[in-house]
């Protein structure tokens, strides 16, 4: 099965968006085992976008067209497909009757013209996912005695994302007579090198060689920590649940603590929602990192409501501390924070004072919990700005495994 | 003059990276009045390569193709262009020197494969600017008796910008019969909003616009300002540079202080050039801001040198400040920052209180100098999130307005 892309839009062309999309798409096909050989990016023009996607529909089974699904006189990817099709297009009264609701729902008036986006080509079905007010298509064509199909999808990223996940991925391996479904999960790691991590889960990597229901991948992601993707091919949602449940529980027994989140999870979303849960408040000391953990926590708690704030400060300001060795000085640091700005914890993440000797990226973090206090020495890896990342969610790390033990 | 894109590897079609190349290349395209209907991305693989740059060829008078130069043999563009020219590759002994030199430089080993870069198409010249280890290419050819032209340039961004920048743009012009050159200066304002500094501008443009030899253009670019964009088509790069200089003097007249930058400068390295060469230090209070100001300011003085740092709380925490007016209340967090933290300089960003009434959006930004104090009210756009970042940049605003009074 192959599949291309074709991107719609004048304004990527002139480089006034970059088209993420086709990344994201690209990424989803490989995941689902099918090809794409060929992506293209091509402007609102009627002749163009037909030349580019009866181009793809020849040399491939299958052609996204993503963009040009709007309300305005630019946006023709309907009109083009009713074309390729060699059909009318006709207007779709349950979807024109859902784009008034939406408008209705936002007591907005609805200009007439948003109507075009009811309008179908005959053949074509409207995909189930609608999260706009495009509907995405799924348009079959006969070329040259083959059965091919056309999908159209917003260029609007998370409405595409949607219409892929919950349609257009499932209805290719179908048509590929593929009637399994793939699914995968991912789980989030921090704390262990890519190699030590594949070391701990060689058994299980063998063990899935052999048994052939799922397959394990790695990816290091940065400080998004190493992935470890769990990916299964089964007969429904149920079967590949089951599945990945399973192995979930297997990784979760070699690996334990390490992960701290699934899919999209980010440390900061989890160690927010740790301490929201248990109505916790905490501070930080971000005399190392300069404002990054307070800035990513206040983008994902605007009101401040848990992240209550931090002091910024150069190394090694506080006199009274630079006789303590490191981690102690993390701790007065950490403590020092959750004091001045009245929070249940404070964490901290300091570098060695100058002229201490320390291995380079040498690194001490603390958190000061009500009842406790730890602290470590941590080696990060990369220049001032990368290990100033790192440890931010190195301290982050060491909060959500003290929360997890309190339970 | 028609120019397509033709980005290659098999990353960018698996989504392992997102082909920000081409955007940058069809603004930079537009720009010089070139045409660029269709960009491609295509795998390494010699067929489709071979396929996607033909098809380019034939329906453009330029292609080029981004990526595959590299030293692996992964890395086959120098050799499909040498079979679509129908041409063998001689090395060149000046590049293969050229890259033995660099890795000295540098003090390692060379891989002998890396002498596969030096391999050039015969009949195509190598790109003058060489940035990395990777030479680009101009390969003239022709195409049904038409003269046509093949670049060739590295997928890494800044070598191939430079590429671009430094040889193709003009490369292009001048095939199209067109000898002079198109420059631009960006001059980058902040404080107006669009209309308003269109009106501003109005007859500058309405003058360019009979003149003829430079046009001026607006680019609301959200926190990074507007950009108004100086463009001139003139014999050399001399009297383009004249025009340019001349126009911004006259928009400078205009515009006034709200001109903070030109070109790739940002407020923030604008202030913090500013700071250091006055031996300047400064401090904020970034109880709205949240950690943003700080984030972005150790990310550019990684050393802490000229921003020492900041305290980060809850609006309007500090008790004895609460029954002062929103500008003192400014003033007094900018003033408890710059003495605890002991900087020359303190500024500071805060919201209204709870039970205050101000219109929604308003911010109180204060700067305090070693000499006086100033604070001002702002009404800032957009949720939260946006204008926390809005106020970042108010702030420094109008610290660089004061930094600029002071000579």
């Amino acid at each position: 099965m192959r599949c291309e892309v074709v991107a719609i839009g004048t304004e990527l062309l002139l480089g006034q968006i970059v088209d993420t999309n086709s990344s994201w798409i690209g990424e989803q096909l490989a995941l689902a085992g099918i090809d794409s050989h060929f992506q293209v990016k091509v402007g609102d023009n009627p002749d163009r976008m037909e030349f580019c996607i009866r181009q793809a529909l020849e040399r491939s089974d299958a052609v996204i067209c993503c963009g040009g699904l709007g309300p305005t006189q630019d946006d023709i990817t309907r009109d083009v497909i009713a074309k390729i099709m060699g059909v009318e297009m006709v207007r779709d009264d349950a979807i024109a009757a859902h784009i008034r609701e939406i408008f209705e729902g936002r007591g907005r008036p609805m200009p007439e013209n948003n109507l075009r986006q009811a309008d179908v080509p005959v053949g074509a079905r409207s995909i189930e996912q609608m999260p706009g007010t495009a509907p995405g298509l799924v348009c079959p064509i006969t070329v040259d005695g083959s059965d091919k199909v056309i999908y159209a999808v917003p260029g609007v990223p998370h409405e595409m994302r949607e219409m892929m996940l919950g349609t257009i991925l499932d209805d290719l391996r179908r048509r590929d007579g593929d009637t399994s479904v793939i699914r995968s999960r991912v789980l989030r790691t921090w704390g262990y090198g890519e190699s030590a991590l594949a070391e701990t889960l060689a058994d299980r990597v063998n063990a899935l060689d052999t048994e052939g229901h799922a397959t394990i991948a790695f990816q290091a992601s940065g400080i998004e920590g190493i992935k470890v993707r769990i990916t299964t091919k089964a007969a429904d949602d149920a079967a590949a649940e089951a599945i990945i449940a399973a192995e979930e529980a297997l990784i979760r027994e070699l690996v334990a603590d390490h992960i701290f989140g699934v899919d999209d999870e980010s440390m900061e979303t989890v160690v927010l929602a740790m301490l929201r849960e248990r109505g916790l408040t905490f501070s930080a000391a971000e005399n190392l990192t300069g404002g990054i953990l307070s800035s990513r926590m206040t983008a994902l708690d605007p009101g401040m409501e848990v992240f209550k704030g931090a002091t910024i400060a150069p190394h090694g300001t506080n006199e009274s501390a630079r006789a303590l060795p490191g981690e102690d000085r993390a701790v007065a640091a950490a403590m020092n924070a959750r004091e001045m700005i009245g929070t249940d914890i404070g964490v901290a993440a300091l570098a060695p004072l100058e002229g201490e000797e320390h291995p380079p990226g040498t690194v001490f973090v603390a958190v000061v919990l009500p009842d406790r206090a730890e602290a470590k020495t941590v080696a990060l890896p990369g220049v001032l700005s990368r290990m100033r990342s790192y440890a931010v969610i190195t301290v982050l790390d060491l909060l959500r495994k003290r929360l997890a033990e309190s339970g």
